[in-house]
């Protein structure tokens, strides 16, 4: 068996574990759907707003088609701090990579990430991010990437905690995806981040199929090769899927506005105002990292997941801000 | 309720009335899940395929979650001749619209649309029909153009059936899609097709929502009128769905190779390449419009649909060439 059959086919299983998955989470839930949210005004906005839409003759009532919840990724549903993980993976790529590439250390911004300079490295924002991430893999096929992206994922832990970045979830966060999906949602990830990294664990991790993340992208160009169809990821952006552009993102990806939107920076401002701005019942959500005992405590003077604008404007729009110390009686499943 | 609000819902009825059908017509088919199939040699090909792919435990078994088909939708799922149907959607909205814009009479190809000369308003192919497209509903948002294209398709007639656009679609290959969902296989549109058009009708027509249809884009500018977020469709073309692209297309949106790929012309060489050049168990299927009696009749030399390499390379590639005449019993609902 290839390497890569054998790639696509974990791949695939661990697919459809993820599928198999989510039913359990609900059937253990019982008669609580959200067993880690104390009660209180953010619990309730949203069992309400989930038995307004689907109360069948009900005014507010939204076929299943229509249900469509998008949910930004880092800060949203797993930690994002002190830096987005795949900051973390793009550092370490290009550290295991600079010894071929004595030119890197020309560029300011790739001799940070060399020398571990999160603040330097960090400087340029997501599209700093972005670029180091599409140096870091260029040249490389989509199937290719994959493979060291989720190798990295399995053997990288954060230094806090000493877990696999893709254990440090939010457990209640994954109780409103099922929830929703339960309920006859589509739902989405929505990520600033590089799609092609999401997606090599958002099956496995949030029960979400590759196909079901918008993020952003390198140009990939069509080839040949021995006579095979090939595709290179080159490190050039070609979308951003941050603030303004995540709403082009799902106008382009799911060709629905969606009528619940979750996250917790400015980079999801847009996003929420693109949800809740459309016609009939809405829902907007933001989660606000104020818990330093059990996670981080950050909001406008954070460099990474920013938040401000989005959180002066939530009462005014109506959107639930989530305090992690006080609605989520845990964080981590 | 405002407009928007009543087509959301209606949009939102059809996409849940879609996701009724699809099991209504795998129910109806009881054993035979391929009625309008006559017996023989793709049939056989076919029903083998997902067999092997859905054997657990069999050799060429393949989880659900990777159970990956792809479809282009023009003169594989629905007539594309004599000119595929957006290119006359746009012709329509060009007349439509051409006496508020007499500076379109200095552009050949927007001459020959508003004289309703199809040969030289479709002489540039793809590329020319999209920039067509564009002009025809630049400055629109997304919705707007939801909202002109279903209307156009409920009242555009086809002249030689006289029907609606929507039901020249093909039967056998609907059962094709509802066996293939029966079987855990999630299912995709990849059009050279504008995004936008196709999904205004993917879901009622095929049970295939929004999100599973990839396809050439316009550009999307994001941007803000009395205190709301706006998108605007722009005359520009960001993206090409079609040959090379369609890999491209896959690759971004889907983020998963098929493990099986239906089209019928030239324009899904590419498609049908990278789904079948994967490793394990593959499937390629091309339709041969073979049948003027009931159809079309037309291959290396139509300007539509043109179908030369592609069927050149089918038998040595594996791909199965389906005869229209010969292996369907019937062509239309």
């Amino acid at each position: 068996m290839p390497a890569s059959h054998g790639l696509r086919r974990r791949h695939a299983l661990l697919l459809a574990s993820a599928a198999l998955a989510a039913p359990r989470v609900a059937r253990a839930q019982g008669a609580d759907p959200l067993p880690s949210w104390r009660d209180g005004p953010r619990r309730r906005a949203l069992l309400d707003f989930v038995a307004a839409v689907t109360t069948e003759g009900g005014p507010d009532f939204v076929p299943p088609g229509a249900r469509i919840a998008t949910f930004d990724n880092d800060g949203c549903l797993w930690v994002e701090q002190p830096i987005y993980t795949q900051f973390i993976f793009a550092f370490d790529r290009i550290r295991e990579l600079a010894p071929q590439h004595p030119e890197w250390q020309q560029d300011p911004l790739l001799r940070a990430a060399i020398a571990g300079d999160i603040a330097g490295a960090s400087a340029q924002g997501v599209e700093g991010l972005l670029r180091l991430a599409g140096v870091a893999q260029a040249g490389n096929s989509p199937e290719e990437f994959q493979r060291i992206a989720t190798q990295w994922l399995a053997s990288a832990r954060d230094p806090k905690w000493g877990r696999p970045y893709t254990s440090l979830i939010y457990q209640p966060m994954l109780e409103v995806l099922s929830f929703l999906r339960s309920k006859g949602f589509t739902t989405f990830i929505v990520s600033g981040g590089g799609v092609e990294f999401v997606r090599t664990f958002s099956a496995e991790t949030y029960g979400i199929p590759p196909h079901q993340v918008v993020g952003s992208s390198f140009a990939l160009t069509p080839g040949e090769q021995d006579g095979r169809i090939t595709l290179t990821r080159e490190p050039k952006v070609d979308f951003v899927d941050d603030g303004p552009g995540k709403p082009v993102g799902i106008a382009r990806h799911i060709g629905q506005r969606p009528i619940a939107a979750f996250g917790n920076s400015d980079g999801d401002y847009q996003m929420l105002r693109y949800a809740t701005e459309g016609p009939g019942r809405r829902f907007g959500m933001l989660v606000h990292h104020d818990d330093a005992a059990r996670e981080y405590a950050y909001d406008r003077d954070s460099h990474t997941g920013r938040l401000a604008k989005a959180m002066e404007e939530a009462p005014r729009r109506g959107w639930q801000l989530v305090s992690m110390r006080e609605d989520w009686s845990r964080v981590f499943p």
